[in-house]
This record gives C-alpha cells, structure tokens and sequence, in this order.
C-alpha cells in the first residue's frame, strides 16, 4: 500500500493529533485538573504516537502495520480515558481517538 | 495567538511535511542518487522540524515564535536545494518548503 | 564541527531530557498538581526539544547553530520555572535544564 | 517496571540511535550510495523509533511493552541490511541494533 491509499489514515491520524493537543492544552488549564492528570498523559502519549505515524506512513515506512498496531492500542486507551470527561475537549478527543483506532487496525 | 489563529501555517507546515517525505522517499529510489544525497538530507531536516512545530503549535506552546524561525530557515534551505533538480518531486517539494517559510515568517 | 565535537553537548541534551520527563511523570503524581501545571508544559516542551536536538547533532545537521539557539531559550524558560519548586524532581530538573541551555550556548 | 528499571534498555536504545544516525550520515557521502539506500532508510526508522521509546521510557509511558516489541523488529530489520554492508559504520550500527532489540525484547 503506497501513501496515496493511507490517505483516510493520514486524515484521521493528524485529527487524532490535534484533538489529543488540544485536550492536553484545555486540560491543563482546567479547575479539577487533579482529575485529569491520567488524561493529560493519555493525551501526549497518543498525540506523539499519532504524529509519529502520520510521518512514517507518508515516508513509505515498512513497518506501516506493526506501528499502526501500537497506535490503535493508544488511540483506544486514550479514548476511553477522555470518554469518562464530560469536558467538550474530553468527548471530542475520544471520538477522534476511536475513528483514528478504527483507521489504524484497518492498516495493522 | 491561539491554535485556531495558527490555522493557516499548521495547514503549510502539514504539506510540506507531506512533500518533503515523499521527496526523500522518492530520491532514495532515483537513477541519480548521488546528486540527491543533499537533498535526501535536507527533506528529513525539513520534514522533522515541520512535524514537530505543526504539534508544538497545536499543543500551544509558548516558543512558537522561535521555533517557527528556525523552520522557516530550514524551509528556505531545503527548498533552495530542491528547486535545483528537474525531479516532480523535487519541484513540488520546493514550492511547498516556500510556501511554508512564508507562513513561518508570519509567526516568526 | 562533527558530532564528536558535540560530545559534551549532546551528554547535556540528554540528561535535561531524561531530567524534564522524570519531572513531568513526578508533577503529574502530585497532590499539588494544579501549581505545577506550567511545569508539566514546559517539561514537555524541553523535554522534546531536547530529544530533538540530540538527534539532529548526531545525524550531521546543518542547522546546529539555529537549533542549539532555540533550545538554550527553552532550557532557561523550563529550569526557571522549576527552580520555583520545593519538589526534588523540580530542582534537579532546574539544574540539567539550566546546563543544558550553557551547553547549547556553546554551539549557537 | 518504573524508569530506573529501563536504565540499560535506555542505554541501548541511546546507543543505537546514535549508531543509526551515524551510519545514515556516513552512508549519504558514501561513493557507492545506490548501494546503500536501503541502509539509509533503515537507519532513520529505527533512528526514529528509538529516540521516541527512549523518551517513552524515561516519562513512564503505560505502553513499554507494545512500544518495545515493535522497535524490537525495526531494529532487526536495520541490523539485518547494515551487516550486508562491509563499510565500518554499518558493521558497528548492525552490532548496535541487534543489542538493542534484545534490549527491547527484554521489556516487551
């Protein structure tokens, strides 16, 4: 598969990219961030993940389905941690964590 | 100036990571490789710090200032080497290394 | 100069790194996590930048100079902000960061 | 397994970095460059994804283990093309990866 049909991952991944930034950002800043302390860390684990594989895949890495692997296992994780945040930024994270995991295994 | 004013150099930088990855993923299958070892070169430079300031920025970082001024640099000298060799790729990837220093230079 | 030059400089990236993100694991953990939410940032911030340079020195960048200046900022932003803290991890982060920003010095 | 257990996995991944970022430097002005693309582009993944779990490690990430499994397999994959190579960097960076993915395998 050569970059051209990573297209839809590529989208996802950068997505998944941004809102996990984001949500790190907001979370940061937010009143009860004691409780957001594993979200904060959810968040920069797959954010780096996800940027990580956007470049590989756009290089032609040969390891596109062992990476894609261990992003959709992050992408996961970090989603339903978001998930149990009624925070804007939490709900939107998750919901581009899980399309991004969705993207992934289809690659893995 | 917050993620959302950004939107415009993070869409630049995303291409010419994009370009700059399939460019030095094309040399590395070129005829003429010797001629490309600068540019396989600078393509990863480039295409490293675009990544990396495309998710600083979205992570709102407080050093976007100076980190988008060593990028426009590094745009601007690997778009200078591209545009030296007649490859599409090369071309292509020149254009887009100059259209984000540009964009760099507006945050810098 | 070639990376052997850059020995004692890349020694200091890489203590700063591995310093910012043992701080960064440790303030996530604290009980007074909402004061240290600038100190997570810029413990991500400098952590990356770090990992970044260390790995440009080593492959032979052009772009030390430039790099290295960047880094040096970011370094002092992080060990400042550390030093505000009683905590351990903060104060030994202080010290690599604002030897870290002295070494990069010496390169920019 | 916290991060002072990882100390000679870091150490490896350390040292592997640099061995790959050494040999991708010296392949690039190597006269038999053709020859060696296969080598280059190795050496940046595995450059890569050593650098990232090495910073992985250091913050505590919750995914060492699936991390580590797959820099297990681009470090052998690296080593594998390096050791057809008779140039000294790519003997010492084939030694490299194959101790650093046992180092890898020990933590997956």
């Amino acid at each position: 598969m050569s970059h051209e049909n990573y297209q839809s991952a590529i989208k996802a991944l950068h997505e998944c990219m941004e809102a996990c930034n984001h949500c790190y950002d907001a979370c940061l800043q937010e009143d009860d961030i004691k409780m957001m302390a594993q979200c904060i860390r959810l968040d920069r684990e797959c954010a780096d993940i996800c940027g990580y594989l956007e470049q590989a895949l756009v290089r032609g890495t040969p390891f596109a389905a062992e990476l894609a692997n261990v992003c959709a296992k992050i992408c996961e994780d970090c989603g339903n941690e978001c998930k149990k945040h009624d925070h804007d930024h939490c709900q939107k994270c998750a919901e581009a964590c899980f399309q991004c995991a969705d993207a992934c295994k289809s690659i893995a």
